[in-house]
């Protein structure tokens, strides 16, 4: 890798298993081995909306629960972090930064390369599950089109 | 960079600045210094039917004039390859392969690297001019939505 100077590369990380994939996709084979890149890695707790959304009607959830999702959420946003941490670590030497915001992840991904100016920005394909997919679209192309840097998306293989 | 393998990595390059960006970006920053990735070098020519609808009426082009259009397609797909690989001795030691397809840029990038089983696309992102991309759509929306490999989209930084 021909890269000479330190890089700065964003890692949007969440609970699944392809932003697990693509985390130690890049660290294998994007990374330099000289220590000198700097990975960022950035966890989107999505807005409660998307949660409360999830009930339909907006009145079945009571304050408790508002308040055991906020937990599970809070919860979520850690041990996604400190997994990807440790990834970084296993893989790479590395350094590595940490970063959690709150809001949509399109935006905030987005928003993010820009503030950092990064020069590039990993994305796994089919980030944040399912069901959040459904009210959140598709990150990842949503990225590829709006961040004005290099994207790279990576695809977990089929096995 | 961990890479501990033989990297085949295909690169889709047109007569746009956007993809000589990108084929530099990943020469300085993807491909590893101990020469063993290979580079694919890609150039699909647009179906003949891209230049012909330019025309409209589909009755105003003479053979004389399709014979010009078929020359000047030969030609800009030798240019196009020529300049790619020149630049890949520039910039990095490594093996490079050439390929040049006919048919719709989005089918032919996403069944090379289905068929060469590549390790990593990399494309520019507002591939095949403003022209064609009329015709043909965005190239990189779709490859990076259908190629099951990890997809590099570079953007060239407007200056």
């Amino acid at each position: 890798m021909a890269a000479n100077k330190q890089r700065k590369i964003l890692v949007a990380v969440d609970e699944g298993e392809e932003s697990k994939y693509a985390l130690s996709w890049c660290l294998k084979n994007v990374v330099a081995e000289n220590g000198e890149d700097t990975i960022v890695l950035l966890y989107v707790k999505p807005p409660q909306t998307v949660y409360t959304a999830l009930d339909g009607t907006g009145y079945l959830f009571s304050p408790d629960v508002i308040e055991t999702i906020d937990k599970y959420r809070h919860d979520v946003a850690e041990t996604v972090i400190e997994k990807a941490k440790k990834l970084c670590r296993d893989l790479q030497n590395v350094k590595v930064e940490t970063r959690v915001e709150l809001g949509d992840p399109r935006d905030k991904i987005c928003e993010a390369a820009e503030k950092m100016a990064v020069d590039m920005v990993v994305l796994g394909s089919h980030g944040y599950g399912l069901v959040k997919r459904a009210f959140l679209g598709s990150v990842s192309n949503h990225c590829a089109q709006n961040i004005k840097r290099p994207v790279l998306i990576v695809k977990k293989p089929k096995t």
